[in-house]
Parts: structure tokens; C-alpha cells; sequence
């Protein structure tokens, strides 16, 4: 049989990278604790239907969809969101709100593979549900924040914008909601001819056009004058400007709340996602030009799957691509990690003795590794030195007759007899 | 828009399931630590190829088989060891044995919905490869053994077979590989009738038929006696006299190594998968008539992959399935959890000084809900109250000009004036 491969766009992750992801995790899991987000699990697979409904026409282009054995149209997820999105709609339609929910796991998009970019990628996701309050929109900003802080990233900016600036032109314009998203998906990907000719060709008046293409171009990092900058420009357009005002109030909350996040705001800026309505953003790092993570305010999503009307913000924060932040800015990660003991039999008919032994050192927490290769103690300790382990327990007979086996520093290239009833211990005060 | 529902067989845990799925989770992880596994991550999107190769007939049929859109035949995964041991065949072929791999994630199999069988389920994975000894099997049952204690369960049983005493029968009386496969497909549905047909016609010895007839009926809660009675059955058959000594050999080890495990040995036990070629066994719990793991010797898979001769042998635990188990037991699990404080603002004026005063505390490790709601501060309460909130902090103006804000405990239904500097110190004292 011939030699197998991954699947192009999919990878493994060996264990130096896989303990990087579950740090992430972990730190993701962390801040969820931290703001009251409790975790949910959701399926990998799902309806077609349902996360074709609002991810746009790009991600619904790209997704992996397929019938299973039952002839049911199903979907790998492409995001989290409208799982989520379902679940509130339904199973917890009755639940209090507000409802903060976390959840964490892998996800399918065919993309062309590139640097950060593969067609299964992991997230964090978290989602507040029931409030339209700018507090709830701030708080989302702030705990991306924080989690970035904590896996040890620098120099990130966010990317802000506001989706309801755009729809609120396009929308007074006339524009049906289709075309708004034709528009918008040409503006994600910087495609500002093509935005404005569709803008131009469904009937919107020159004033729109040229608001837009004034918006377009707004973007800096002093988000006092960007903010009045598009205040201005939007002054004709009501729903507009209450949007501006909106995004005014989130950001101000945020630096009110004393963190000072590194806020980029780009009137222009939309992501291809159709389910938005009000604050987007993503976090960058000056290392990579993919985004870190994004989110935004959809209000309308639940509704359009069944539920109660239920106003929502959220973000993903991508797990992987994080990795590969914290590899290019060379950032510490805090794993502890409590090297294994090696455990050697002298001979075989010691073997169950060393299992004994080794079983004996588990069950006070003790991490170890048998000697599993029926190989010499020359060999076995060679072994050792090789993996790094600083302590080898060897299990000889002479000792044996004693309760004892002996215990090696393999840094200090010591040893020296211990008896077995005081083994842990003495393992557990030279690894503190 | 319709309500949409998960796929049929498919399924959401709500947040006091998930957190037992993360529990179970977190218990495998530390037993990969405590016995030196490395955790790596492969993807849920495989080669077809690759995972249908050695999966047997049952499996391959129920696989989520697809095209992808680069036209590639692809296959969610129906178990972790093909992908293990590609990657040992490929990018780790360098890597000095024994190796030691943990991982963890979701599976996919097309079954039937029943009681803790679902279409998407999870497992923690364990595989050591470049052993042949009987302690690297031992070692495989002796940590599922402390696994499952670990996550609290109880008169859990391992039902324990060796693929090497029938396969070695049935090689001596001249059976094809695919023969064989379809005669041990047979044996593990229990389908013994259709099994010995198989055998005889595809022209066994009489002696052959009846010393697997004899098999299928041996098994018993006594090791010895079983153990015994396999080796004067097979005695005219070199290859399954050994099998049976392998099997008594790792049974000896683990008992000898202290650990009492509850062993039911079944001479005629088989296992769906293909590629065993050892001792295999499986858990159960009286309460539950599913496996909640399953494992077993394979020592040609790495091979067969297009890697280097490596002898292996691997378990495979459901994480699902021990929730149920853990529910079914009612078993205790350890989790420990901090309740958030809530933080609520008297008015709207107050949500920077509300949000400010909830991010002070996220600094110091306390976890905040704050209150988005816009709720008056006696809604909010109750609100706290409902989910069983044990300390809120309530930030009002008259307090504010003093640096202050109110410390309420909902359980005493007492409050105070507390500093903000001296906040974080207060919560953490009657946290603890």
C-alpha cells in the first residue's frame, strides 16, 4: 500500500504545536470563566440550510457540503455563530437572558491554502445574547482584549467599523437587501469600483455614491476625528448617523473601562459574513496579514431562524492562527510541565516490579515512563539522556531484597539506593 | 424562516454537559501526562483511502464518505489509529520508539441512534508504537483502568480476547486474509452460526470447525481457568498457543503490578476493526450495555501504511459514552467553580464606572457578569438571585464620590460600603 498523506488544506499538529493549541485553548476557556460565558458543544456537522443562510455568498461557495447516507443536505460548519444562533432559537429559546455562551472546536472552510490559512481551523468562540446595549458590544471588545493579552501577543490593533453606516445608506437608498449584500461582499474584499457601480446601477443618488466613496476613504487611528469625520459625511442619512453614534458609544466605554485597546477605526470596512448589523471588527498583528480574530453585532439572526427577537454580539478568536502569532513574535508561553520519571527493570523477570513500581509513582501524581523495549539499562538509560528525563528509577534485585530500588540524577550523573515506600516523596521534594 | 433542528444523529450539550464532556476530557489528559503520552492533533478530514483500509466491512459501510470540491475522495473520521499511524509512517518515521501519542477529538460513524450511540461522538486516544512486550499492553489496560476510576466510575469490567489465538486457527487451516475478515465480522456481531458456516466452507478441517466452537463457548470471571482451558483447545495449533500465552502473560503483569482490574476473559471475543493482531478487550459498566472503550494490539498497521515494521498497541476511550455512565453511576465529579460576582450600575451613567470596576476585578482573577441589560438595579437582582449569584457589587454615585461602592451578599442578604482598591482583596477572602 502506498504511503498516505493528509488531505490538502488539513494538517496534525505534533505535539510542540499541539501543546501551543490547547494553551490557547485553554486561555480562551479562561477568559470565558472570567466573563461568565458558559461552554457549549455543538456538532461539526450540520443542516446546509442552516449555515448557508447567512454566511454569504463567498463562505456558502467554499463550504464542505455533501448528503449523508440518509439523503439529508449537510454542511461541515464554516463558523460557530449560526449553530449558536440555532440553539437559542430553539433548545434554549426559554432561557433568561442575557445569555453568555462559549464554545471551542474545529472548522471547514475550502479556502486556497496559504501561510495561517487551512481548510480546517479552530476557534473560540463566544456569544452574548439579549442585549442591544452598547455595554454588551464593549464588553466583547474587552474580553478579546484581555484573552490576547494573556497568550502573550503584542502590538495588536483592532479593526473597527459598523456595518449599520453602510446599510443605512444603502438602505435609505432604496437598495434591496440582496443587493445591499452584493455590495457589502465587493466591499470585504476591497472591491470599491465594483461596490460603487452596483450601488450606482440599483438606482442609489449621487449623493449616496459619492457618501459612500467619502466613507471609503476614512480610516485612521484617531478615532475621535474618524468618528466626526464620518458623522459629517453621513449627516443626510438618519439611520447612519445613530449608527456612528452607536460605535461612538462602544468605543468610549471601552477606554472608559481603562484598558487601553489599540483601536484602528476604517469606515469602509465590511466582512463577508450577511448576518451583521452593527459593530464589526478583527485584531491584527503586524507580523501577519490574516486576522486574528472577528466578530461583530447581529441582531436579527435568531429571529430568522425561529426564535424570539434577540439582539446579539460576538467574536471567534482563531486558535491556530493565534499559534502562529505567538510563533512569529517569538512570544513566552506558561506551560508547566512536570518531565517524566523513567522507570527501568534490570532484567525481565523485573518487569512486573517496574510496572509496580511505576503504577505506585502514578497514583501520587507522579508522571512516568516504563521501559517498555526489553532493552539493557545501558540502552534504556541512553534512552533517557537522549529524552531529557531527569530522574531514572531502576529496578534491580539486589535492592529489591532491600524494599529499595535506586534512584538516578541523570543531570548530576548520580545515584543512589531509596527505599520504595519513600520514593515519591523523595521524587516530589527534588521537583519542587 | 423554518426552526431549524440539528441533523438527525447529531447533537448539542448544553453547558452542565459540556462541562462534564471537558471534565472527562481533562481526566484523559492528565492520564496521558501521568504515563508520558504526547498529545498531537490530526483532522477530522481524512483520505478515504486511509481510514477505510484496514476500518472491516461494518465501519466501511457507515463512514461520511464524500467528494471534496477538488474532487478528492475524503472520509470524516470513523476512529483515530489510521490516522496515527500515518502519521508514524510518515512524519514521525524518524522518531526514536517506543512513541507515545495521546489525542482527542470527534469521530464519525453512520450508526443507528440508540441510547449513547450518536453519529458524531468523542474519544481520548492512547497509542504505543514500537513495543511487542506484554508490559507496553499491560500498560495500555492499567491506564484505562486508573482513567476510568478517575472519572469516578464504578464495577466497571473489561471484557478481554486475543485476535492472534483465532486468526492463528484459522490461518493454520489455510483461510485468506479476506476470509478471515469476514469470518471474525461475523464473530463479533455474535453471528457464531454464520461464523463456523465460513470456516467450513471455506475448507477447514472438521477439528478446525469444533476447537472454534470450543472458543466461542470459553469465557469466565477466572483468568486461570479460562486461560487453561484456551490452551488445551488450541493445543494442535502453534500460532494460537502463543496467543494464548501473550494473553496471560499482560493478564499476569497487570495483576502483579497491584492494581486489581475486573477481567472477564471471552475466547471468541472480536472487534469490528480490521488491523488487530493481539490481545483486544473493551469496558463496560453494568448499568450500560456499550462499550465505553475499546482497544487492542496492532502490529502491521504502521507497516502497511508504508512506514517501518512497528509493532503497536492503543485504546481508545468514549468521552460521551463516560458521561452517561458518570450520569447513570450518579458519580461525583470534581469541578471546581468560581461563581461570578455581578456587577450592576445604578443607572446608565454608571456603565463606564460598572464596566471599569468588572475589568478590575477580571485583573485579579474574579469572574464578573456585568449587568448589559439596561435592567433597574431591583430587576437586576432578582435577576442575580435566579441564578444563584452569591456576591454583587452595585456601583451607585454616592458611593463613587467616597472611592466605594456596594458589596451585597445575596445568600446573608447583607450589604456594605467596600473601598474599590480594597474590592478584589474582600471577594477573594470570602471566596475562599
Amino acid at each position: 500500500m502506498s504511503t498516505f498523506k493528509t488531505v490538502r488544506g488539513m494538517r496534525d499538529f505534533l505535539p510542540e504545536e499541539a501543546k501551543i493549541m490547547k494553551y490557547i485553548e485553554n486561555q480562551a476557556r479562561q477568559t470565558a470563566e472570567l466573563y461568565g460565558y458558559r461552554e457549549i458543544i455543538t456538532p461539526v456537522v450540520e443542516s446546509y440550510e442552516l449555515v448557508a443562510a447567512k454566511a454569504g455568498e463567498e463562505v456558502r461557495a467554499r463550504m464542505y457540503a455533501f448528503e449523508d447516507l440518509g439523503g439529508r443536505k449537510v454542511a461541515l460548519r464554516p463558523e460557530f455563530t449560526a449553530s449558536v444562533a440555532r440553539l437559542v432559537a430553539t433548545t434554549l429559546r426559554n432561557e433568561p437572558k442575557p445569555l453568555r455562551l462559549f464554545c471551542v472546536g474545529s472548522l471547514y472552510r475550502y479556502d486556497e491554502p496559504q501561510k495561517g490559512r487551512f481548510r480546517e481551523f479552530w476557534q473560540s468562540n463566544f456569544e452574548l445574547m439579549g442585549s442591544e446595549k452598547p455595554e454588551a458590544d464593549a464588553e466583547i471588545l474587552l474580553l478579546t482584549n484581555r484573552f490576547m493579552k494573556n497568550v502573550g501577543l503584542k502590538n495588536f490593533t483592532f479593526k473597527v467599523g459598523h456595518v449599520g453606516v453602510l446599510r443605512g445608506i444603502l438602505s435609505q437608498e432604496g437598495l434591496a437587501e440582496e443587493t445591499q449584500n452584493q455590495a457589502m461582499q465587493r466591499m470585504d474584499k476591497k472591491l470599491y469600483d465594483e461596490t460603487l457601480k452596483i450601488v450606482k446601477e440599483s438606482g442609489a443618488s449621487e449623493k449616496g455614491v459619492q457618501t459612500l466613496q467619502k466613507l471609503i476613504n476614512l480610516r485612521g487611528a484617531s478615532t475621535t476625528k474618524v468618528l466626526k469625520d464620518m458623522a459629517e459625511a453621513v449627516k443626510d442619512y438618519p439611520e447612519a448617523i445613530n449608527a456612528v453614534k452607536n460605535l461612538g458609544e462602544i468605543l468610549n466605554l471601552t477606554a472608559e473601562a481603562g484598558e487601553k485597546l489599540n483601536v484602528k477605526v476604517e469606515a469602509g470596512f465590511a466582512r463577508g459574513l450577511e448576518y451583521y448589523t452593527g459593530i464589526i471588527f478583527e485584531v491584527y498583528v503586524p507580523e501577519l496579514d490574516i486576522a486574528l480574530a472577528g466578530g461583530g453585532r447581529y441582531n436579527r439572526l435568531v429571529e430568522l431562524f425561529g426564535g424570539e427577537p434577540t439582539p446579539a454580539v460576538g467574536v471567534a478568536h482563531g486558535i491556530d492562527r493565534i499559534m502562529l502569532a505567538i510563533q512569529e513574535q517569538k512570544a513566552k508561553i506558561n506551560v508547566k510541565e512536570t518531565p517524566p520519571v523513567m522507570v527501568i527493570p534490570v532484567n525481565e523477570n523485573l518487569n512486573a516490579e517496574a510496572l509496580k513500581t511505576a503504577e505506585m509513582l502514578r497514583a501520587e501524581n507522579i508522571p512516568v515512563e516504563l521501559e517498555v523495549m526489553g532493552r539493557k539499562v545501558s540502552k534504556a538509560l541512553e534512552d533517557a539522556d537522549r529524552r531529557c528525563v531527569r530522574h531514572v528509577v531502576i529496578v534491580g534485585e539486589k535492592e529489591l531484597k532491600e524494599g529499595a530500588v535506586v534512584l538516578r540524577d541523570m543531570q548530576k550523573k548520580e545515584q543512589r539506593s531509596v527505599k520504595i515506600g519513600e520514593l515519591a516523596a523523595t521524587l516530589k521534594r527534588q521537583a519542587s
